[in-house]
């Protein structure tokens, strides 16, 4: 597997993302780390470390800031190191995509460049998070600060598919729906709406699941919108 | 003061409720208890209990289920344990009413009976957390879930009365108002229409706060509408 590293994203970059895919090569000799960004410094920082030699360089001139706007950004820098890396999964040379760096700009540039999958309408950000039996995956925690019960049932596929990826198991991913009481009547509109979409779906929804729910583990995938999903990963 | 405490609400009502009252009364002998529920049971369990001459009983006939709907436990058991505790306060018998049971019966039959203050639209409800820096309030935590942003600054309001009344201090109460990002501009539609009231207003507002700082007591006050709330303070 190749990945492509935007090496110029997140707190201390390009230092400790640097180090860091040192660190991550050596341990994983199957896959290649491209970094991306501008590349005195990143050989600079290579020279200084063990480089591996499953480490590449993808040289890229400019850089997204935290505080910008990720729409403007993708659109007016066209050879930022963050857009590179996706344009790199996009062109066929790697498999996957990595910023630490402003993560608007990251799912607009995952969601201009790549796409969505065929019948999803937008991204969403999944977290594993540990749970009392291993790890679930609660998701959309920001991407989309705007979403229909639509949108949220897509967010269960992709749960869905997602952790079966991750964790495997011969059992059925279960799937909850984040709400204030597990009561079907309870919740605000949107989960109701949603609540009665899963049950009529193949998911393997286990109902609606309460805050503490999440780390119990009562259900593999929770299902949220950006903005409650958002404030729980914080909290 | 005088405390009317529903008896019949709650996980191990009246049992737990009852020994509850006792322990209370005798810490605070210038406190008097109300146990409102059916009086035979109450008197039973006083009796085996040291029966402090600052705990009183008032008759209640019925009880209200957790899982009934709130307004019709309020509208149609008009001797519930839960009403007549709250009926105790409107007619000047004590000065507060507290339940474990049914929290949405709790929040009608307070709305219903005693009303919110001149000017506020809803009732909330708060929550005391610890923090960093001793104690906040978080709030609504489940009371309301389609807020409107007027509903948030009224809660705001609330919730610096009730932090200046509990917690004391000379420093002005500060206010939060929770969203997944410091910046004005982030949030979804509801918390940015509230940032520009907070803004505009006499409260001392610090800001946005994440999830993270509920904990770390960036502000003392944290506003939040019901169902965010209510799905923090059970994560």
């Amino acid at each position: 597997m190749r990945i492509a590293l935007d090496a110029m994203g997140g707190d201390h970059a390009p230092g400790e993302i640097v180090r860091g895919a040192v660190q991550g090569a050596l341990a994983h000799p199957d896959v290649t780390v491209i970094l991306v960004g501008k590349q005195d410094a990143i050989n600079r920082l290579l020279d200084e470390d063990r480089r591996p030699a499953n480490v590449r360089v993808v040289h890229a001139t400019e850089e997204v800031a935290m505080d910008e706007s990720p729409v403007d950004a993708i659109r007016k820098k066209k050879d930022s190191s963050l857009k590179r890396a996706v344009d790199l999964v996009k062109g066929g040379e790697a498999e996957a995509a990595i910023s630490a760096g402003n993560t608007g700009a990251m799912v607009a540039a995952s969601t201009m460049i790549l796409r969505t999958q065929p019948g999803i309408q937008k991204a969403g950000i999944a977290a594993i998070l540990p749970t009392l039996n291993g790890f679930g995956v609660l998701l959309d925690v920001g991407a989309n600060v705007n979403a229909k019960s639509l949108h949220l049932y897509h967010y269960a596929l992709m749960g869905t598919v997602y952790a079966r990826a991750m964790f495997g198991g011969d059992e059925r991913v279960s799937v909850g729906l984040l709400s204030i009481g597990e009561e079907d009547a309870k919740g605000n509109e949107l989960v109701k709406e949603t609540n009665a979409i899963f049950t009529q779906s193949p998911l393997n929804f286990v109902g609606n699941v309460e805050g503490g729910d999440i780390f119990k583990g009562k259900a593999t995938v929770v299902v949220c919108e950006g903005f409650v999903g958002n404030v729980v990963l914080k909290t």
